[in-house]
């Protein structure tokens, strides 16, 4: 095996020594990163228990990573579509491993060249959209992957409904070998249902919440179905977490969450992601649900209201530089940018042309674009800087299996510790529960009777209100 | 032609009325509403001239539509790929159009039914992600459409250097029949290489900045290739400007613009627009381009410091309900969050099977996807309002060129209100000269030698903050 790249975190543009006014100082960064030790203390403590599961999944049994190769070969051999239904943690892994790990127009290479199934996940209840779904899969070649922990999951479960309808209309007792679950072995409808109807199933395991679940069978299946490297997205994992072992300074999340909480307590609300590769866009994404659902709570630990949370934006360089910058650049010290820079893109595209007569095209000319984007990274991270405002940077060598391995594992990992540090519970979520119940009413679900009356009561809107 | 259809703004969750503590009070909204009626007049007074050239240009010359169709359609005969080369406002309103009126899998749907070439719209120079355009396309059978005002877009003209190689190498002679320029007639850099190298044009009116540019053959001539209903997008665009062509209380951008302002002077410095719908998600990101660019000042037009400006974030109903909404409801009191509510989608799907054994899933049964997804729109406004914060919905009773129009020309109406309520100027971007200028230096640009030596002496960055 190729000797680990490690990713890197740079803070230098968070520290006052390179950010004048607003960069920390030294002994703020020390007096955080003391704290940030308890919460490293608290969060291997209680390291694989409770909601904490997702911390020991990472090293699976051989037999499971085997299954999965498996299961997913099968699919190759014998589906030309594979889609995801699931929402939230069930589809953001998925997407991002898929964005950062594919080809960028997978779905639209000849199958010679694609190797493996066209991918969609389907992540949202829109009825438009569920029937361009349907206008261009064939249903007879499709494997559909329903991703639902409980199996409660409204949206999920509509849309396995109405899959299951047609596949059923269309292929009779054949319909079973086109869906694979995955849910909780232990509790949920889903895998009974599976049980009932005959549905291959892969088990997501206790003490792991949707966000939390990347590196589980609700990532991984996918991930191996598009031949995506999952042993090596584990070995990433891994080596971060040994990474982060120890609570020190040199803990890459762990001294990332003392910066972040340090920014918090600055008044900086927004955290914007911003990668410098349109692979890792949908790793953005994925970020700001981890990020926003783990960390946006009401209540401390202790019942106290605190109402806590920083809202993450995901942005896309160079991309939002002729969108978002000026904001960043001029608006408010609200905010702390995190870049993500690749050093090694896979390609190299070369500007050879130039136009003699128009110098501002022709220095472009001898560029590559790898240069370019680059080029401007650093000038965006020196603008913004120049302008006093908080930003950081996680380089990644290369974007491969085992870095965003590394990178997810990062990231779940402050996030733990941020919890921590808030001392809030960052594995639960139960700001939802009052929509939820709220839809489960406005359909006539039973039970939901009293919430009903409740909704009928709420103020009415005004008339004078709707122009 | 069929009666035009309002979309409406409903604001009741934004005040006093409805939402506790948190909401407006009737004597706040109605003195904001005094001094958004100056604004108003300020906006109004400047109409169609200096950089408000973007207000008066939905109503073209009968000419330009017609050339508009007539290339469109010589372009659908002839090409099977139909790729921009844009960036910012020249690839944001393309892509918004796009998702919003054409087919949500149209570079997936077989050619007889797609009846328009694929699409593609590169707003990033990663160099993996041009390699796989490249991948993907037939460069003999592609049209590019070349976006910029000024011709000197870095991202844009690198591409342009690059794909003209191609074309010419592949094609020569021929290579300009596969090149059509958007770009200002009277100025730049692109304009003069249209007319050396033979390429056919359409020109960007003066006044007209990038994001405020959709109405103009940058977004038409797109959405007419594509075979978006371009006339109804203008006539949409002006039904809106008619509706707010009084300052009152009945015109909506006017309220909302006050509202908005509101929201700001309270310390709500988050925009969070959230559609209900997957045709609407990229035009969150055209908003969040308009407001975060608009509004993001450093001074304002007395030149003091003022650093304003409301970060926008783009969410997706119900998909971020599973990501952002537990933040939304639980964390801090610092967002306005803005639904958008289609009432009557293109599409109907009906959940027709159930599971009578499994209550938590069987109540679904006879419901539809449509039923469903505003059940949870309705429940998170609802959940929302009780966790007071503040919300408001812009309801379009179906997505259509014409709604889409109102749209458009609602938001850059508020923008331009929202500018002259906070004395800033809306349609510059100062801030974003410092990265350029800096880039150019990193590229060696001749000219930039100074800006490379302050780049040469900036703070050097420090090992041990790169860990």
């Amino acid at each position: 095996m190729a000797k680990a790249q490690p990713i890197r975190l740079d803070y230098n543009n968070m520290t006052a020594d390179l950010l004048d006014n607003q960069g920390f100082s030294k002994e703020q960064i020390s007096n955080t990163l003391k704290q940030a030790k308890q919460a490293h203390t608290q969060v291997e403590a209680k390291r694989g228990q409770g909601m904490q599961g997702w911390m020991n999944i990472i090293s699976p049994k051989d037999e499971v990573v085997a299954s999965l190769l498996a299961a997913a070969k099968e699919i190759r051999q014998k589906f030309d579509y594979f889609v995801v239904l699931g929402i939230g943690g069930s589809a953001l892994g998925p997407l991002a491993a898929f964005q950062a790990l594919c080809h960028f127009r997978h779905n639209e290479l000849p199958k010679a060249k694609r190797r493996a199934p066209k991918f969609y996940v389907e992540e949202n209840i829109d009825p438009e959209r569920m029937a361009s779904l349907l206008d261009v899969i064939d249903i007879k070649k499709t494997m559909f992957n329903v991703i639902s922990k409980s199996g409660s999951t409204s949206e999920t479960m509509s849309q396995y409904l109405i899959i299951i309808d047609i596949l059923k209309r269309e292929l009779g007792e054949k319909a079973k070998e086109h869906i694979i679950v995955t849910t909780s072995k232990t509790s949920g409808s889903l895998i009974k249902i599976a049980e009932k109807e005959g549905f291959k199933a892969f088990y997501i395991p206790d003490g792991v919440g949707g966000r939390f679940s990347q590196l589980s069978p609700v990532g991984l299946l996918p991930a191996a179905v598009l031949r995506v490297d999952i042993k090596g997205l584990l070995a990433g994992a891994i080596y971060m977490d040994k990474r982060c072992k120890n609570a020190n300074e040199r803990n890459p999340a762990l001294v990332n969450a003392a910066l972040s909480y340090l920014s918090i307590k600055n008044g900086k609300n927004i955290s914007v992601i911003m990668p410098y590769a349109d692979s890792l866009r949908l790793m953005g994404d994925w970020y700001c649900q981890l990020w926003g659902e783990s960390l946006g709570k009401a209540r401390n630990n202790k019942g106290e209201v605190v109402n806590v949370g920083q809202t993450p934006v995901g942005a896309l360089g160079v991309t939002d530089q002729h969108s978002q910058v000026q904001l960043y650049a001029e608006g408010p010290y609200d905010k702390v940018i995190t870049f993500i820079e690749v050093e090694n893109y896979r390609k190299e595209v070369v500007i050879s042309a130039g136009l003699q007569d128009v110098p501002s095209v022709n220095f472009l000319c001898g560029h590559t674009l790898n240069e370019l984007i680059k080029a401007e990274l650093h000038a965006t991270e020196y603008a913004l800087t120049k302008s006093g405002k908080l930003n950081r940077k996680i380089i990644l060598p290369m974007v491969n299996a085992h870095t965003l391995g590394q990178l997810l594992m990062f990231f779940m990992l402050e996030t733990a510790y941020m919890g921590a540090l808030l001392n809030i519970d960052a594995f639960n979520q139960p700001g939802v529960e009052e929509g939820k119940n709220a839809a489960y009413a406005l359909l006539g679900r039973p039970g939901y009777q009293e919430k009903a009356r409740a909704l009928a009561q709420a103020a009415a809107k005004k008339e004078q209100y709707i122009i």
